[in-house]
């Protein structure tokens, strides 16, 4: 039985419901919240006294660690719920808690003016009231103490009349006065803190760039081939063209030295012949593992210059961290431990029986040498983050324990709040919702394979307006160097440029894999196949990126959209539109003052020209104005003016499949 | 930061989103969910790993305090869900956990299993096998041990075929011997256990009867004045009458000493008169307090009697907890401390102002002797419990504070574990919620205003399948001595048994006020008023309970169908059914296996017969067998055989305003 001392029997108010909160809990403890520098917290909570006395509550907040807190009112909104906000302005660990107590100092008010109006209030009110003022006195500072001091000798003057005493207690001087200071001594204080992990903007906002550094800048011979091997100076060579596409973050597959024993070949053969690079997911040889650069892409010094170079643009390199070992990688020799061996003195290679993976060990999450490992797991990260990376895209976190990843991001974001991390994780939606939960920044989606417009407006249902909002920030990839989906394989430039526009108006974040997407790369390695065709995972290609077909222009007028309209920096306010044709997408974003809202129509059909009639009512999207409004579309600069709030709109593949509609105020 | 070894990094496994669980915490502690004796409780959680391993778990239950866990199996249903169940068989305190791990055993065989039909199987996979279950024997008991060690020695025979081997490995009793003995040294288990609270039956199925002791038995003067005060002998009289109802609990108001002070006369006026009995709410005189016995009723002795002649009926005294005072309470002398006091000395009466309650106290929660007061609050219950009584209504709990009541009932129920408590909370709906979530066994609810068919499916549906089912058990009530709805007092024999039929089957606790019921008592106190003119709240009446109009044989009757059918004897499987007339509601309950399926249809218009055709699929239900099915009445005895899934009812206020149909097998 609970003890009653630990009870605190007097403290009347139950605090129940606290929203926003993660659902789930990790060895006894809430998960954070996540925001980005400058947004609000918007709280909500049932708040629950007996009987009829009035209830006062108050947001407490602060960033962790901090001394005091800061305070801001909760105001009830009907049924017992509470609602208040505060902001975060700094980058780190937060949290917010919430106090609530029985006010008898208003409580006794409240009735007053009852038994005022109804001309019933007594000497004995007045009594009541000039106590209360008086015993708060004590808790009062400076001049209000002596404000209060004068209330309650003037309210216990009986020398008055009632009715001047009656309007002095309810001035509302007084009543600012009098609620500054109340009786919190029997006042609930919530159990527990909810964390609240404020990450810097581009968390929340960002475009990705990827490329493999060694195709980058290579020519071809007279056969095709590449005649050498890119390197980190290429890349630094493209950084213009790239920030001119309108890119954040260029990311680049692993940069460490390919392990040679058991080399894949071109297109994925197991038998490498000489000449074949290896997959940079093979990671390490006798020239260094996690840590080191492969030395045909450049030295300790490159890297720092395309650091330094990318940041130069406004951009940000972001490296794929794999942990995963070639055979040759200095861990399998130096940490045995740390891998899984075998009755047969060999250590286990990766396996999805009966398919073998013999270049790549998995590393053993359940060695007895754990905190080494994690250890030095964890300075793979810091290596990267003293050499100027902030910005990690975690290759198959799922296949590492979750305990590891949540307790190295927080470990590396208490020094490093600045720090992204990237979930790749194709995975089962929970196992990738728990990544989150425990500490990703950002998190590869289904995107890829949401092909209809009904799946889309499902999936952005769950991913915005149920418990993911929270916590799972996604990033929508079109293509990656592992998916060409089949829509991009037969849809043509229109499929190209649907999911370009899609991925980046309907996720903040969104990435894409080049010069593959902008050149509309669409072989696949055989017919129902998602990987490319002489996949750049294992051979170097050669890119035309002044091909006069490249989308390139498109992706600059879709990024520089973004930039321009605070209403796609965020998927807070993402709502979907009746739309009377199945094969067009139509939504809605807007900013947090609703001043900035798009409206994007998709034909989702590569093939055909496709029509409807769209709902979109601006009062819906929350603004005022009356009819008729101009929308403007910023792919074509065309505007038109709707007089109702059904609109027909139209859409050939053939030209652009889309529109991005800001609203003109 | 977390610290490394709290975090346990070997253990892979996560577990996250265990339901039954109830929403919010009290200090950090999660709600108990709540069952009665003999029910199951369904367990889904979410178990995550990450990689490809094989995941196994349990279900881990036990008599909270009890040394040993019982453990069984969870299943996995996709989607990294995972379900199992199981039985609580005795009253009082629960609790269940979760544990899983990978189970590298089961990894090892599934992979083997692979590469057999794929012919890759080798020496070493046979090797790891061998080893994996050498490792296991240190675990195994008695013959196991030996079974296992010999299933070793066997698995890495090298003299022995691969095949004889393999075979051996994927035998299904070499798999279960290998999955007794799991390798638990890195098993992940919930952080903190779940806590059931297991009622008795009576906890989720009973009918209530309530009456006035002092209006029982009374006959009228020739001026149609009652002769004389009831007593609890009148009560043991009646008892037979209220047993041939079907009810299982007389619940009696409150039986103690009334206050004279500033006592309330007849229909609440403010001056009673000589003779006036006074409100039994106005609780304490000269003659007692909470755990007294108003002299008029009887002695203690009698009260005895009466506890135990219901008992002989397998019925219980329900007494009524109304925590207040009248002024001439001996707590008010005794412990002046319990209340708040008025600077002119006086003590603060309940008010709500302007409105005064000038005979009745209300007790301080916020008082500094709080503890002295909680401890003689829960005396009060223990000495009735000490008589016998084993269920409390407690009177507007809403109006204590909610700690006390979580403790209170935690204490009483740790040494009474068969004690029910039922809270007459009609408050906001989440301080009900709050109230059942701290421990009420039962609760009072707005069944009373849901007056339309709509009204009740959506209440309904918030109450049993929303998160109140694990807690929240409903108790209906068509009225109360406080109210007297307008249907009541407009729709006549129709609007009672129609009421009646709606309480007992849409909730399987439900209770009656009477006589006032079953005599279709309907006159109000003032038109728009829910007060019974002539209240027995303040005024001894007189019942004809012989009067040949009284509805007493259809009450008989519903009980009885409540008694025969398992379906109506929980909520857990109400489901609505469509209508295509929207004055008619249509639900069905069944048990848990399925056996028992009711289908009760009622025409909510109390003036006019109302027709309409019912969806009702005996497959929908869980069902299965062919059309044509039998459904028949209980209420009128009639059958009819159905041909479709939509069938025509017709219901006249004039006859019976309900069908109660049984599917007949």
């Amino acid at each position: 039985m609970k003890q009653m001392a630990r009870v605190g029997g007097r403290h009347r108010v139950v605090i129940d419901r606290v929203q926003p909160s993660v659902p789930g809990t990790r060895e006894g403890s809430p998960f954070p919240v996540k925001r980005v520098v400058g947004e609000t917290v918007l709280v909500n909570a049932d708040i629950l006294a007996d009987g009829h006395d009035v209830v006062r509550g108050v947001i407490r907040y602060r960033r962790r660690g901090g001394r005091t807190w800061h305070e801001l009112p909760l105001e009830p909104v009907g049924n017992d719920l509470w609602t208040g906000q505060f902001s975060v302005d700094r980058v780190g660990p937060w949290e917010y808690s919430i106090r609530a107590w029985v006010d008898h100092a208003r409580t006794w008010r409240s009735g007053l003016q009852k038994k005022h109006e109804a001309a019933v209030a007594t000497e004995t009110d007045l009594q009541i009231g000039a106590a209360l003022v008086a015993e708060a006195v004590g808790r009062a500072r400076g001049t209000d103490a002596e404000r209060m001091e004068a209330l309650a000798r003037l309210l216990g003057n009986e020398a008055l009349s009632l009715d001047r005493r009656v309007a002095e207690a309810l001035d509302p001087e007084s009543e600012t006065l009098v609620d500054r200071y109340p009786d919190l001594s029997c006042a609930t204080t919530l159990d527990h803190p909810i964390p609240v992990r404020v990450d810097r903007e581009r968390a929340g906002f960002s475009a990705w760039y990827e490329l493999f550094p060694r195709s980058t800048g290579v020519s071809a011979d007279k056969n095709g081939r590449p005649v050498r091997h890119g390197t980190l100076q290429d890349v630094i060579n493209r950084l213009p063209e790239i920030a001119r596409m309108g890119f954040d973050i260029v990311y680049l597959p692993p940069i460490h030295p390919i392990g040679t024993t058991k080399r894949k070949g071109r297109n994925n053969s197991t038998e490498a012949v000489p000449g074949d690079p290896g997959s940079p997911w093979a990671i390490g040889s006798d020239e260094g593992g996690h840590t080191a650069i492969h030395p045909e892409l450049g030295s300790e010094a490159d890297f720092q210059e395309l650091v330094d170079r990318v940041r130069s643009y406004q951009m940000e390199v972001a490296l794929d961290i794999a942990f995963q070992c070639s055979p040759d990688h200095p861990w399998v020799r130096e940490h045995p431990r740390w891998f899984v061996h075998r009755p047969d003195g060999s250590i286990q290679y990766a396996e999805n029986p009966p398919k073998k993976y013999e270049d790549i060990y998995p590393i053993n999450f359940e060695t007895e040498d754990w905190e080494a490992l994690w250890i030095e797991l964890r300075e793979v990260f810091l290596y990267w983050i003293s050499h100027g990376v902030q910005v990690f895209r975690v290759d198959n976190p799922h296949t590492k324990s979750f305990p590891f990843w949540d307790w190295a991001i927080e470990s590396i974001q208490q020094d490093h709040p600045e720090v992204i991390f990237l979930a790749e994780a194709f995975t089962r939606p929970k196992r990738m919702y728990r990544l989150a939960k425990g500490g990703f920044t950002q998190s590869y989606t289904y995107f890829t394979w949401r092909n209809s417009p009904e799946e889309l407006r499902q999936y952005l249902t769950e991913l915005t307006h149920d418990h993911p909002r929270e916590y799972f920030r996604p990033n929508f990839w079109p293509n990656t160097p592992d998916i060409l989906h089949e829509d991009l394989q037969t849809g043509g430039r229109a499929a190209f440029v649907a999911r370009l526009v899609l991925a980046a108006t309907l996720s903040s974040n969104y990435g894409i894999y080049g010069p593959a997407f902008e050149l509309m790369e669409h072989e696949p390695v055989r017919p129902g196949s998602e990987e490319y065709l002489h996949s750049e995972k294992y051979e170097i290609r050669v890119w035309n990126t002044e091909d006069p077909r490249s989308i390139a222009p498109v992706i600059s007028r879709v990024n520089a959209i973004r930039r321009a309209n605070r209403a796609l920096q965020s998927n807070r306010h993402l709502r979907f539109h009746n739309v009377d044709n199945p094969n067009l997408l139509c939504y809605s974003k807007c900013d947090d003052t609703g001043d900035n809202v798009i409206l994007v129509c998709v034909n989702m059909d590569y093939h055909a020209r496709q029509g409807g009639w769209v709902e979109f009512s601006p009062p819906a999207v929350g603004l005022d104005g009356p009819l008729p409004f101009v929308v403007r579309d910023l792919l074509s600069g065309r505007s038109w003016t709707w007089s109702d709030y059904w609109n027909f709109i139209e859409l050939d593949p053939q030209e652009t499949p889309a529109h991005v509609f800001v609203l003109e105020r």
